[in-house]
């Protein structure tokens, strides 16, 4: 059994995903705590609607990010997670609390990264005039969406395509991948040597 | 009919893909010369046994790069092409020629642009750990492979891959994206404005 702590600013429709997984049994995993920066993220509702431990650490005490992340890496270590899984958290984690998390962090980015790291991506894929977008699973770093790649998923982009219809082909794909990657690696499929990952399907 | 004036620098292989298209009738056009930076390149082979003009400009005569590029866009718009295709052509173009050429330039570069610009993409895809490349035709502009896209292809990158194989896998796509690009284009189904393009299939 996989124990994640999700981190999560948004509506959390890839935490969603990740109960579905659960539920389903693809995903032999459990959510410990569902933790956000935002206190009124949609989700923290889902969790709460499934009797898991909802959390909001406040990032605007006067205590700075250092402070901030310390009381985010406290709540979430009390969880004692196998693993940290970024779910639409929109802040970035600073190289202290990813190295003192000293457990793998998991992050999914809507594009085929390196192409268009960082906010709106979506965006950025269709100004730039690509072809083909996607979606990447890698784990986190120091870095802006730079940690080693752990699996892709492509999508077409069409002519027709707005922000927001690529983000929805997208983030289909995402619910598939994150919960597929999370079973490989609840397996032990997946290894890690610097910047390469081997999955063992 | 269109007319291309092709530059190269290497074996020639999506030159010969070319030449492979317009004999099949996918591809109304004509070289009309292949013109080269290296005086030994197959590609000028590859023209001469077509009975093409194959010519090669020196870069190295003490002119400097303004020179050498002033002396290839004479040699290029002696042929009066109706366009510039980029076949393995190893130099960056200065905004210079990219500008008085007054005609389309054509590349075709092997990673999903804007990953992996520049040399060995093959390698820096490996290199970076990604799950799927491909290769990318797109106008010329004043940068490194910044050009709009006009068209892409994906291919996976498999775990077992070496540069070598993967540009063999791309190549392969290559060498019928670019084929198709420049029909479309010959057949006026290709629009630019500004970065976007337009592709009326």
């Amino acid at each position: 059994m996989l124990r994640m702590v999700v981190l999560a600013s948004g509506r959390g429709s890839n935490l969603q995903a990740i109960f579905t997984a659960i539920d389903a049994n693809h995903l032999a995993g459990q959510v410990a705590a569902v933790i956000s920066d935002k206190e009124d993220a949609k989700a923290l509702d889902h969790a709460r609607e499934r009797q898991i431990p909802a959390l909001w650490v406040n990032p605007k005490l006067d205590d700075g990010k250092a402070g901030y992340e310390r009381r985010l890496l406290d709540a979430v270590m009390a969880y004692e997670p196998d693993c940290i899984v970024l779910a639409g958290y929109m802040r970035i984690l600073g190289s202290d609390f990813v190295h003192q998390a000293g457990k793998p962090i998991f992050n999914i980015h809507p594009a085929l990264l390196p192409s268009f790291p960082g906010l709106h991506a979506q965006a950025q894929a269709i100004r730039y005039g690509v072809r083909f977008s996607g979606c990447t699973v890698h784990f986190v770093d120091e870095g802006v969406d730079t940690g080693p790649i752990i699996d892709q998923a492509v999508v077409p982009v069409l002519p027709e395509d707005t922000e927001d219809t690529l983000a929805a082909r997208i983030l289909s794909e995402e619910h598939k991948l994150y919960s597929q990657v999370l079973a490989l690696y609840s397996q032990g499929r997946i290894r890690r040597e610097g910047r390469r990952v081997t999955i063992d399907r």
